[in-house]
């Protein structure tokens, strides 16, 4: 027995059964025409004043492979509640529509679209799911990982959360928006292999208790990696300093390990220890990295205080998005077949109509052929389900994100995003009809 | 351009770099004797009181298939950190060690071992991180779910989450964590299809507004599911429950919804006057079911109080974990080459030792061959490679987990967990051999 893993080939069943249901719905009711859908983030955490978006390029892979397998129309005739005429008509489902997002790297704020689905009812309707579920847990990577490396002013971080992220997906997807937003390396060996993410690491406690003395641990290690980073906190943190320093003396000149990492207790007083006795040993030039639970509070505390720490290794907190772990993100029917549509439900309404987001001094959501000044931020990636603009570089993405952070990083009563004159009219439009047919 | 996704075939480079490094220098030192390895948590998060132990099979078929392809192995010289020697090795690489755990649904707590591994050294530490990732996740969303159903006080729940969830693959194992835990159904087709979980689902706010009046939508969805249950909110939900009233004046005795459910604004308050709007118009039978952002915090709230609702549909809060989104796991050595080892870093020591849980009228962990009154909870899945004992059927685990549950899920004050005089003694000796090799 092996445990099953989501690809290509089974991704179109990774939906709501909902999603099916109205699917059957609108195939025999013959609703086949343009729909429009918004996908973006009803109110930011508390925790966060911006958003970088990310994952798009998962979404728009999905959507170049989506296709239901003859297993997955089989399983969905099991469940003995959709009708053969239906399901048949699966076979041949693809998604044909056009695709306007923000680039990755993008900052952006509550209310704004990231991606806009403009596409014949069903296919906009079914891939629902499978694009919130990608493009929230990389958006809130990208953007507790952009947190983190503001935090560090310049100093590298480097991502060590594999083992607490969420599964083997976020495990490689993670890594690619921390890289993004700025994480200089990822420990994840596969994150590296697929996206080309440079690979980092020192060593485990293991490694020193699987030997009897930890200096001879110390010593091995180098004679394989010489430029090492050593982990000295295993049984006493100032006991594994002064073998990283008998093993200075004992390789002379041939001595080229690079740092040391302290892994627990409090590493404030620990590094300074650390840095003083390295450098009374005439060490100076050895690096002090620090990764027992840190984030970017921690991280700027002991910045703030001067403790010197030369990089972080940021594992759990960054990985599950930890103050944040989760973003009320919401995928919106704003137009179905020219009519603007909304929902009213209290504190989850929604805005009509096909939108643009302008950005200039501020933000404006506006309508899509609506005159405003600023930049258009969503880009048509996709039209009749082929890709119009092609893949970039992660170190494009890289500096699209860099000089936003620059912008709007510090922002920390957050940024004035406005509505416009025509989208304001639309909701009131809008909400007349809905109201006329209430009464 | 498709985008990477986990398999069999690549999980072998699902590590932290680090754990290849030392395996190198295992390599070169000839270090092929056996370890073990303890996963356990730490710490319970401060609000568990116990935890779901879940996930095992996940690492049952990663060990079975664990090799590294062609592919991984040219990547990994692409590195230019790996010795051409090693990087051969690797083709061979294989997991012929022994795997003890605890069965899935089952209760344990901080400090046992819910996964004890003893294999030549290099194979029990290249599988930590994957081990690590795999556990933590489905402990993670078993735990959590386990909460909530107990909350629920057997009135169903239902998974909403994976939209929420962190990347593709935790939404088909965190469905089935969250069967095993008592969670009835998944909106998830997927993971009802991978792993024979029921599939349940209502109707989106989408497909209301696709229609220009919320009543002809109501009459649409009828006509290909009799049986479904009404979302009402999506413009005023008084107004949405007349137009499920006036379906059934319409329909008469062909009405055959089975309820209705309510996904915003205050849930108490709408599913009373549901109820009396309901029962007024002689649908005593319509069940309420509810929605929005749930967990069991405001489960208990709304059944406290005695609100009239029949079900809940649980989205993002379980999906997350959101309370507590990662558990202090940990995968320590305690034994190489038949000698104890412990860490002894601040907060984060660990037990030497092979061992074993006792259950009775308390825990005890214990060394594997001590006498110790109670039940042994680790068994032994798996023996040189080969698994020992079959695959369980989900409801197997799930029948576990009740009973479980029905012993610990309301131990509010936590339960007694002890160290036995083998273990203390063991620790003690350790220590002191530690110690002496500091001084």
């Amino acid at each position: 027995m092996t445990s099953p893993w989501v690809n290509d080939s089974n991704a179109a069943l990774l939906t709501d059964l909902y999603e099916l249901t109205m699917l059957q719905s609108y195939f025999h009711e013959g609703m086949n025409s343009n729909a429009v859908f918004d996908l973006f983030v009803r109110r930011l955490p508390e925790q966060r004043n911006y958003l970088v978006a990310c994952g798009l390029e998962h979404v728009l892979a999905y959507l170049k492979s989506l296709s239901f397998s003859p297993e997955a129309v089989s399983y969905l005739e099991s469940l003995n509640r959709f009708s053969g005429e239906f399901l048949k008509s699966l076979a041949d489902f693809r998604f044909t529509g056009d695709i306007y997002a923000v680039p990755e790297g993008t900052v952006v704020f509550a209310n704004e679209p990231i991606i806009e689905v403009v596409a014949p009812l069903p296919q906009a309707q079914l891939i629902e799911t499978f694009v919130l579920n990608q493009m929230q847990v990389a958006t809130l990577a990208a953007t507790k990982a952009a947190r983190i490396v503001t935090a560090a002013r310049g100093k590298p971080v480097i991502d060590f959360g594999v083992r607490r992220m969420h599964g083997a997906d976020a495990a490689i997807k993670e890594p690619r928006a921390f890289h993004i937003a700025g994480v200089v390396a990822t420990s994840n060996v596969l994150a590296g292999q697929l996206y080309g993410i440079p690979v980092a690491g020192t060593m485990a406690h293991s490694y020193i208790q699987a030997f009897e003395h930890e200096l001879d641990a110390f010593r091995k290690f180098v004679t394989q990696f010489p430029e090492a980073i050593l982990l000295v906190d295993t049984y006493d943190t100032a006991a594994g300093i002064r073998n990283v320093i008998e093993l200075a003396r004992e390789l002379g000149p041939k001595f080229r390990v690079s740092g040391i990492r302290l892994d627990s207790g409090n590493i404030a007083q620990l590094a300074i220890e650390a840095r003083r006795l390295l450098d009374f040993a005439g060490l100076n030039h050895l690096k002090i990295f620090a990764s027992n639970s840190l984030d970017e509070y921690s991280i700027e505390e002991l910045l703030n205080s001067g403790v010197p720490v030369d990089g972080f290794g940021v594992g759990g907190r960054m990985g599950v998005s930890s103050d944040a772990p989760m973003l009320d993100t919401a995928y919106k029917l704003v137009e179905y077949a020219g009519r603007a549509t909304m929902k009213l439900s209290a504190d989850k309404g929604s805005l009509p109509g096909r939108k643009q987001i302008f950005r200039g001094t501020h933000d404006t959501i506006g309508l899509v052929d609506e005159k405003v000044p600023g930049e258009p931020l969503l880009l048509k990636y996709m039209e009749n389900g082929i890709r119009k603009i092609p893949p970039e570089t992660l170190d494009t993405m890289r500096s699209r994100c860099y000089s936003e952070l620059r912008k709007f990083g510090s922002a920390d009563a957050g940024y004035p995003v406005e509505l416009s004159p025509g989208l304001c009219e639309l909701r009131a439009h809008t909400l007349d009809l809905i109201k006329e047919d209430k009464s």
